[in-house]
């Protein structure tokens, strides 16, 4: 058998997220789902696609990473292109080479970043923004970088997992929550008046909890609203608990799984 | 009365361009019937919308401007929040002034920059690049930028006016033609691999014929596929004729009407 890396991206915003779902009642379009079967109607294998980890309901990747096992006639077969007639357009393979059969999408990833996008405008927004970004409204960036400072580094991040996850381990290190104001398709000419409105988080970390960046992302901007204090963050980080002080949950279309390292 | 300047921006996806259309069988939905339908909604006001200039069926916007008439009552009204509420989604109010009555949308601009997204690779894309641009393939940037040379200035445009336009006088001054390497989101941490495959033209001048800016991309696109030589472009444009030489016109959707220019 080979194995085959592939990294995937895809707009999330018509799929109940990464994962095959099953559901007595009706068929969930998944990405995975997707994926599978786009190599079943191309070879009529039925095989698994393992992802590096789950996205939610809405969520977009740009650099999800997977793998699967496909006997040996397809080695010259070029995935990029033979998928890309099986698969929605808003699912594309970005890359896909053979990988050693040790290489496993989840266990051997060493790395992860996701990027959130904030508009920082109530009023005006590009239209095209509008499914991949959550318009908070204005921020206090300051008090946003600085409450990330103490988020920043290896702990207990059980706060910021959804209520109703079961993970026995809920430690992880985050390396840094970057941020940079970005244009929204390169082309605008009208920086002067919205360069400074999207405002991209990025969080780069060794694993996330479900739904981890975006409970970060809701208590960083609540921080930003200075509706919450700057030390409530290590205050909430230390409760070890999702209840204790509300925040909410930074709606799915603003996060983008941006790319997953390995060694 | 009170004369409102807005500008405007839109994806043009899902619209018949900014044109009213008169058709005996359906009615087809134009930016600016979707503007005057707002206003009307809003004020009870049959205002008529004046944009800079028609934008094709698929083409977007991100400064389009207009400017319409209306009672004195509504001064204190804040045009971007209330119409808001009434417009689509994809038609977003960037700005809205009170202007002095001798102001034009159309007749009083001076200067209007389209920009144009091409993807510079036939496998790989982002899904939510391809409602904004046109998927070429690879290009000699350097030949485009060479034969750029011989159209900026001012030329009759003749060549790259659609055929079976009527305009008296076809020649417009043609200020620039620039290009630069664009991000999609701004988001990507993948930039090793895509960072140049999203080119951007963008042309600046006093005026543009009917689908002139995509006839031009579709003539530097050829250019740049060495599908046609450098010096065509000037032999094209002294023919001063759409049907002596084939070249295609570059599909609407990857076109983005960017500012308009006032004194």
């Amino acid at each position: 058998m080979l194995r085959i890396k592939i990294k995937v991206a895809y707009d999330g915003t018509n799929y109940s997220g990464w994962q095959i779902q099953s559901s007595k009642n009706r068929i969930q379009r998944t990405i995975q789902g997707e994926l599978e079967s786009a190599i079943y109607k191309l070879t009529g294998c039925s095989v698994r696609v393992h992802g590096s980890g789950r996205t939610d309901s809405g969520v977009h990747a740009e650099g999800q990473v997977a793998h699967f096992d496909i006997p040996e006639k397809y080695l010259k077969l070029n995935w990029i292109t033979a998928l890309k007639s099986k698969l929605p357009s808003d699912i594309s393979i970005i890359t896909a080479d053979l990988v050693d059969d040790t290489f496993h999408a989840r266990f051997s990833s060493i790395k992860k970043t996701y990027s959130y996008s904030l508009w920082l405008d109530y009023e005006v927004i590009y239209p095209r923004m509008l499914p991949y970004c959550w318009q908070c409204g204005p921020l206090d960036i300051d008090r946003i970088i600085k409450a990330a400072d103490d988020l920043i580094g290896e702990h207990d991040f059980a706060s910021f997992q959804n209520v109703g996850s079961i993970v026995l381990d809920t430690t992880r290190c985050l390396y840094s929550i970057t941020h940079f104001y970005s244009s929204i398709s390169g082309v605008f000419q009208d920086e002067r008046l919205l360069k400074y409105k999207h405002l991209c988080l990025q969080f780069t970390g060794n694993g996330f909890l479900k739904q981890m960046v975006r409970n970060l992302v809701g208590l960083l901007v609540l921080i930003g609203q200075s509706k919450l204090n700057i030390n409530d963050a290590k205050t909430i980080l230390n409760s070890k608990s999702r209840s204790e002080y509300y925040f909410p949950t930074a709606p799915a279309k603003g996060l983008t799984l941006t790319s997953v390292d390995y060694l």
